[in-house]
């Protein structure tokens, strides 16, 4: 009964689907029964601590934990030494969770303590000696690039240029995307703009760091409780790195406290297991904030040049653009997605967008919501901004006789399917925002944003209970609703109030293989698994009130909750409902479930345009947001609230990484400001109220129409607050986060 | 491809099932990682105490929990005026888990406080004032069935008399079973021997008290996690108590101390909810030793006639016996199991067997190994080995020659399929110890036992994992081995070895149905449920093959852990194993996994011999266990060392039962001995090495011929025991246990 895209009928009439359910997290978020990463405890348990590298490039020649061993209480040091051969696909990862030869950024472990008590763990840490050869450093992207750079890994070649490279660079590889002859596009333009941009380095900002109790013997079985975005993802990568089977170690998710992306690899988890081995205990990590900010995963910091043109009309001609993404100390920036996200919004006949994955002395960067994404829309859309502005052109019109569309091909290769670009620049336009009065050093800003959506691999069980409740077991750690949504599809599909459907998160040892949750993956393939299993579950029990009455299963319907005998047996059957046949599972066959694996395609790619207005104040450089308003295309809302707060939280996380967000190195390569009092995100006095309006533009891949939505909403909104601040402050902003300081000195100020 | 009794194969060849594998448990219970119930916390947890009658039989008038209320830290005081109205099937429960209107037991619940620590807890329980009008009492089961007893509870009438019984009883229900003219057998007989045996309530004597952890919120859904032999039981129990959604209510099964039966059913669980609903808190509840002994489930004291009228040449020629089961102070004793299992071992042309379930002020009677049928065996035995006595014949062959065998009619119903009860008496007759010299004050024992076994509502499921290692995935508790046992059938069934499948107990949430384990039925039915799953997954991966290969899945054969072309393509295409086919899962369709839910019909029955010698010490009536062999039939043996450890144990428990173990209630209806320093069990230097002899004639109903062997362990030690201090002590043993002073009375030495 799998959903086959293209064979099945949009359902367009849903009882449950749309409606706006409690949240089933609520309760036990706000009285404090929810159990976070750090919230798990075992009898022996030790507290790990890791020490980290004050140095942003250094070699590493020798460390001496035979003081910290001696502490008393300390059951266990660990070193890269204990990290011993791995799988080619995760040793970046061994070496990013424990420095091997070279401590390669401010923060990087170099080694771990487990201890009886946090305080002999921190003493222990102060007496492991590392013989450090601190080496020249380079954390700028493009200092990174140039040929006079430190080479931070000189095993490094770059990738995908013409000529094999003869030099290690710190350019990990090189990508090209689009079609047609660019420089032709160019030349039929009336005028072409072509700027450079600089973003920093934003982190998730998630309000939980990182934490694992881990638990590990020498028979090869481990334990790992854990907030993640894929437990299987844990399960996966520390088991390769302990060189376990996948099987033997049971990872269960627990209760996240925001991950945004960040959340999608492993830092501690592995060091964790190795003290757990060693000591024979469970041992439980919990990052700090600080470890949280120099030794986690932020977005790359870039440099971006875009070059586009237009005709008077409005009309793009070509696009161009060259992307410069660094990801810390390991090959692996988000600039591919980057790239490819950077022309998606338009259908042009010329397009060309080239990225360097670049290397520096930083954390490795991990994902953020579209990862790569946004840096190059705000590059994009800022250019197709000034065009407009120079062209005096409406930037909504010249968006919408651009915009890609269904059939249309995108920039990076595929054609569209059918797609709500331009319903979200209509519903736009028509918003009385569009047509709100500004005042003086007010400006509005208009920007799309693209996003792939990804569907992957996904298994949900659905079982159910005697007294026709249902369980839903899926794998997918719910970071934005997706219990709700994806219970309520369930619902829908079984026919029965969505109260009756409790959906849990179930450990990487009680359910089928599920991918991390990202690529705003989850509402569409856990919840298309779910569809699944809910008609497996449904198929058997028409089997069941088959055998009741005694009549073919072919002549059984499921309907509104109920088997219900079909035509010409219609009438002489009362109809047997879900918990009717449940009442009867045992005395029938036995218990009843659904179940689906799947690696779910015909995920539905997602645009936005948001509107922004603000303010500067000329003094003081700051910016102060107005009115924000998000147009997003959600295929299908599932549970509108969540669809709204994915949103504004998009919307949000744009407005601090465009205004106040970054990362702060100093000239000594370390990070300056690696704490909240620091690092500032926005605080609801920052804050306008986000209108969030949802546009429904069907995805024909998945049979309620559902597109992921929790990450195209942070694709537009540094572009539309710069094109809004530009506009207030009369001049082109070209670099984020457009702090105080930048806005001054843009406005000639300082 | 779920397997169908009697149109499968009894396989006989096998690689993993029969092998001594390590035990999959063995290290975190040597090192301490394994979490018990007592082991689990949770952050703000509160600590459950609970307030117990001191008396056998009392009118609660009235109780004032404001004091309690007022201490400081005490977050919640719950009575039964907590528990609201609940379906009619756990009406007793709810009386039991807390007094109503009576306490009816020594050690009843009255009332339950959680507060933030034990000491404050305990403070509170001492300020909580119950006002009891104390009620005359009866424990032991004759004096609880004369007329002139105190009622217990005024509405109930004896069921299954002829009449409608005009008066209340303490007689809860009467069963008969048997068939054929049982006069008519008595008259046939050369002799005839009537006796009257007695025995006391014993207690499973499980190392783990019962401890669990709940959390539950005014939004319905609540989170358990116990120590239990049945989670989905504790789940279904409990939500209906607390008049939730079963699938609201998500209950994890903690490792467990042992069980026994005595973890079947549910004491502090919906205490420790209620409380943690009322205090919107987690509740920890760990009942003391003392707690265990006086208000958990013991056995029930038992008074048993049996007449048995046999020819001189051994021929039993007729059966006769009422068994009287006080079950403390509820219905539901195990006598009916008692009543059916009495005759068992016999085929008889005339047989009946009379049961009286008998409530009395004591604490609800629970499982333990087979039961109710020790008790009976004990006596039917006794009464056997009286006759072979008299009649100077060899027990063994007396049993051979009235032996149940294949196809013979069970004394209480149904027809006997393949049996293994010849087999273990043949293997007793076999046996050196059969032929070994006694002396002087010294006896041998014969006796038989059976036990049905259970198959039951079983759901398994098996996820392969990338790296070709499995993860199985079984909702019966373990305890006694059987992840080891039920791993490695699905190990056979894959054809990979044993280490490479984990098999985990899943949660309530991310399992279907499982009833509880019990009934000897788990090695058996998740077993079966495991090899139903492994062909289910099986078939998926040779639908991939098929697909990797281009051929039709019907050409494909699974083999020695690899699927394999068959002719005519049979040597095209090089054997793709089960770890090629999980690496290319994802590109292949996504997860690879198998599901079982069933009813699992067709356990067969077991029956084993014991046989026991012993010595007497005159002086101090003391016995002294000198040999013991147990000859069970285990169907298959799946793995050994689990199966002897199985034998071994029930044989020690029994010797526990027979010679020492006992509930003493003094004539306050009080128990006297709540405490492992006076309730005696075996300890090591009690015991001799019990010699376990393993039977094996396949169960026709289980593809590897798996029979249940926890249980029928325990059913011939009393009796056999018993037999044998009958023959050293030269007179017939009528009562147990036979502790020094009932032996030094049957001697007549006080």
């Amino acid at each position: 009964m799998n959903f086959q895209p293209g064979k099945d009928t949009l359902k367009r009439e849903f009882k449950t689907v749309g409606t706006r359910t409690p949240r089933p997290d609520g309760l036990d978020k706000i009285t404090g029964r929810a159990q976070f990463g750090a919230d798990m405890t075992a009898p022996g348990m030790l507290w790990g601590l890791i020490l980290r590298s004050p140095h942003a490039h250094a070699r590493i020649k020798n460390i001496d934990t035979s003081k910290a061993e001696a502490v008393n209480g300390v059951h266990a040091v660990v070193t890269s030494a204990d990290f011993g051969p791995c799988p080619d696909d995760v040793l970046d990862v061994r070496e990013n969770i424990m420095a091997r030869d070279k401590a390669l950024y401010d923060g990087h472990a170099v080694a771990a303590v487990a201890a009886t008590s946090r305080a002999a763990a921190r003493q222990a840490l102060k007496l492991i000696k590392v013989d450090y050869e601190v080496l020249p450093h380079v954390t700028d992207v493009d200092e990174a690039m140039k040929p006079s750079a430190p080479i931070i890994n000189n095993k490094l070649f770059t990738k995908g240029l013409d000529k094999t490279p003869r030099k290690p660079s710190n350019v990990a590889e090189r990508f090209e995307f689009g079609h047609g002859d660019v420089e032709a596009g160019f030349k039929q333009a009336d005028l072409v703009v072509e700027r450079t941009f600089k973003t920093e380095a934003t982190h998730q900002g998630y309000i939980e760091p990182h934490a694992c109790l881990a638990s590990m013997g020498t028979d090869g079985k481990g334990d790992i409780w854990c907030c993640t975005q894929g437990h299987f993802m844990v399960r996966q990568v520390c088991s390769a790195l302990l060189g376990m089977d996948a099987s033997a170690l049971r990872v269960t998710a627990s209760e996240i406290g925001g991950g945004f992306g960040g959340k999608t690899t492993v830092f501690i988890e592995p060091v964790a297991l190795a003290l757990s081995l060693k000591a024979n205990r469970p041992v439980k990590v919990v990052m700090s904030r600080s470890e949280v900010l120099r030794a986690s995963g932020p977005t790359s910091s870039t440099s971006i040049d875009v070059k586009i043109g237009m005709k008077k009309d409005g009309t793009i001609t070509a696009g161009d653009a060259t992307l410069r993404y660094q990801g810390g100390a390991f090959p692996g920036s988000a600039v591919p997605y980057g790239a490819m996200a950077a022309f998606a919004c338009y259908d042009l006949k010329a397009v060309r967008a080239v990225g360097y994955d670049v290397i520096a002395n930083r954390p490795k960067q991990a994902a953020y919501r579209a990862p790569g994404a946004p840096m190059a829309a705000y590059a994009v859309e800022s250019v197709v901004d000034e065009l407009c502005r120079e062209l005096k052109l409406d930037p909504l019109d010249v968006r919408l006789k651009n915009a890609s569309s269904d059939g249309s091909k995108a920039s990076y290769g595929p054609n569209f399917d059918v797609i709500g670009l331009r319903a979200t620049l209509e519903a736009a336009k028509a918003h009385p925002h569009y047509r709100a009065k500004l005042g003086r050093n007010q400006g509005r800003g208009v920007a799309c944003g693209f996003w792939f959506n990804f569907g992957g691999e996904t298994s949900v069980s659905l079982n159910v209970s005697a007294d026709g409740t249902v369980g839903l077991s899926v794998g997918t750690p719910d970071i934005g609703g997706s219990r709700a949504s994806i219970g309520n599809m369930a619902a829908e599909e079984l026919g029965i109030p969505h109260d009756k459907v409790r959906c849990i998160i179930a450990d990487t040892a009680s359910l089928g293989y599920n991918d991390v949750t990202d690529g705003s993956r989850v509402t569409f393939a856990s919840g298309l698994a779910a569809i699944n299993a809910a008609r497996d579950a449904i198929g058997k029990m028409c089997e069941r009130a088959a055998g009741i009455w005694g009549i073919p299963v072919d002549a059984v319907t499921w309907e509104d909750g109920a088997a219900r005998p079909s035509s010409p047996n219609a009438g002489k059957h009362e109809p047997l409902t879900l918990a009717d046949i449940a009442a009867q599972a045992g005395a029938t066959g036995g218990p009843i479930s659904g179940h689906c694996e799947i690696n779910a395609e015909g995920a539905g790619v997602s645009f936005a345009t948001h509107l922004v207005d603000t303010e500067v104040d000329p003094d003081t450089g700051h910016v102060k947001i107005l009115r924000y308003t998000v147009f997003q295309d959600a295929g299908k809302a599932v549970h509108p609230s969540y669809v709204e707060g994915q949103f504004q939280g998009g919307a949000v996380q744009g407005i601090g990484w465009a205004l106040n967000e970054e990362y702060i190195y100093g000239e000594d390569g370390r990070l300056q400001n690696a704490g909240f009092l620091d690092y500032r995100i926005p605080v609801a006095s920052d804050l306008p109220m986000i209108d969030a309006v949802i546009v429904e533009v069907p995805n024909p891949g998945h049979p309620y129409g559902v597109r992921g939505v929790g990450e195209t909403s942070i694709v537009p909104p540094l572009a539309a607050i710069s094109n809004s601040v530009s506009g207030a402050a009369g001049v082109r902003m070209t670099e984020l986060p457009m702090s105080p300081p930048r806005v001054l000195k843009a406005l000639g100020r300082i």
